[in-house]
């Protein structure tokens, strides 16, 4: 069945089901010019909003529709736990092409909708059209924070430590596989999944947003060096990072072995790791380790440090400094 | 010069110059992970976004870069209005061919704050990123109301008298000399800039929801028949509204004259007029409309009434009452 068979009205009405989860605050949903809600008082609002396109950022052929909608939802979730907010409801707004049947979009909803509910978040709204060209997903996700817990990338001072919250690089192996053609089963198939299904670091945001020690916060979307470089040059300041204490997953390991690869700059310039990256005053840091790995089963990593100047360094494990470039992910430049 | 000649992050400072036009409240604008604004204490939030894909909703030979961002930003303006709320941040997605150049995208940008700043909004956040095929403007809109002023669809009570704010069927007509290659000057100028340039009527909306016998409210972006039906259903009530008091202005009367159409189906069916419907309580029309028309230029309509059955029905001239398919615009059925 296709979506022109319905109509936009029935087609709205099919999808927004098991659309609201936290009623809390709602005063309306789905169904009028907008959405409202009434804000918590003493409580600071936030709201990011991410555009996936296809052929630019997915293809129909090599991500599920259920993956592209959990997807398309956890990269605003990342978002919204880079700041140290608590995600509160998702805008969704969808252009169709013809050639898409109502089957598909009903898995897009589901994935989609899975992740809402592990996050306690609504979807409230958002505006679905056809498209003459390709298929496209634009997520606008509000969040919520006191605003002592909100994380900022200028907010990051000379002597923090720089953690991340989990391994890097899986996501570009993942991509690798895709655009290569290569299987995506076996010691693959983690490396698939990280990069078609990632997994936002809600939780570990808002934990880590609770502490006043944490400083400055990023979600690694365009790369670590890029990422990095933002929490870097916003700050006024400069960062080194040691090669052998970034965190890369046996799975890429593995896969860097198998191709011949360097994990190392899988990992500093892959992207969508949807990881976070944040600095913390050194005083208070071992703290903050403590309460955090008890509480989550991958350790906050320490792999660097906040410096004085403005520069950008990598240290090699023999003690070679390079300069890091943003070779990051260029949504433009690919 | 091409948006992959200057690469993403150049490309968003370079258009976001002069967004945040009212700072009031603003904790983080454009440059992290997302905007963070201090909600008014009592004062209920609404969010609205629409998304414009080319070749659907826009051709780029048939509009002005300048007046598809101005055009962008005014349908989110107009759902804004159509709840009786106050305009406050709008976040602006957006994908790029690579065939269209940064001169373009400025253009876009400037229509779109030439817009913004009419309406004391900012532009505070965003996504922009590559497109492999026509380009796609997402954008949201935050908006504020005291809970008391908010128009519902669903709030239209049994002999409320149906109002609109503005002439019918012109943006209709401007879209009919588009697709068929008709010329845009004389008596058609004005039709084409309804059409391509839509004034939202956020002043009237923000004052129509001040009054407590204002009762619902919609926007008619679907053509008037479909979205006084909205209105009518979810408050389980029907309307009846009279032909000749359709508000239909020279230039349409001319148009048709021309070209052989019926100026009222162009008004009941045409859509994206961005004027607004509303109800009110009879007991109190006639102060309000005293009120209003002090304050607004054009007047407002009286086209008809809510009625206790669920019927949708067209009055004519001469009596005879017909009942009125939702004729209007459906993204999906185009």
């Amino acid at each position: 069945m296709k979506t022109g068979d319905i109509g936009e009205f029935e087609f709205i009405k099919r999808l927004t089901g098991d659309c609201v989860i936290n009623t809390s605050g709602i005063v309306r949903s789905i169904g009028d010019d907008a959405a409202v809600y009434d804000p918590e008082p003493g409580i600071l609002q936030v709201l990011t909003t991410d555009l996936l396109a296809e052929d630019v950022h997915f293809t129909r052929k090599s991500i599920s529709p259920g993956n592209l909608g959990y997807k398309s939802l956890a990269v605003n979730l990342s978002d919204i736990a880079a700041m140290g907010a608590e995600p509160r409801h998702a805008f969704v707004s969808i252009a169709i092409p013809n050639d898409i049947s109502l089957e598909y979009m009903d898995e897009v909803y589901t994935g989609m909708k899975e992740l809402a509910r592990i996050h306690d978040t609504n979807i409230l709204g958002g505006d679905t059209t056809s498209s003459r060209s390709g298929l496209v997903i634009n997520i606008a996700v509000t969040g919520s924070a006191p605003s002592n817990n909100l994380l900022y990338r200028n907010a990051a001072r000379e002597g923090d430590l720089v953690f991340v919250t989990g391994s890097l690089g899986d996501s570009r192996a993942g991509l690798h596989l895709i655009l290569n053609d290569l299987p995506y089963t076996g010691d693959n198939e983690e490396l698939y999944m990280a990069h078609v299904r990632p997994r936002p670091h809600v939780d570990e945001g808002l934990f880590l947003g609770g502490f006043d020690g944490v400083h400055a916060g990023i979600d690694i979307s365009d790369g670590l060096s890029s990422d990095l470089g933002h929490i870097a040059d916003e700050s006024n300041r400069g960062f080194i990072i040691y090669a052998d204490r970034i965190p890369v997953s046996d799975n890429l390991s593995r896969f860097c072995d198998n191709y011949g690869f360097d994990p190392v700059k899988y990992a500093l310039e892959g992207g969508e790791d949807y990881v976070l990256a944040i600095t913390i005053d050194p005083a208070k840091a071992e703290a903050i380790i403590e309460e955090y790995n008890k509480r989550f089963e991958y350790p906050l990593v320490h792999i660097g440090e906040i410096t004085a100047d403005t520069l950008h360094q990598l240290k090699e494990p023999r003690g070679e400094l390079s300069d890091l470039l943003p070779g990051g992910w260029d949504h433009f430049k690919s």
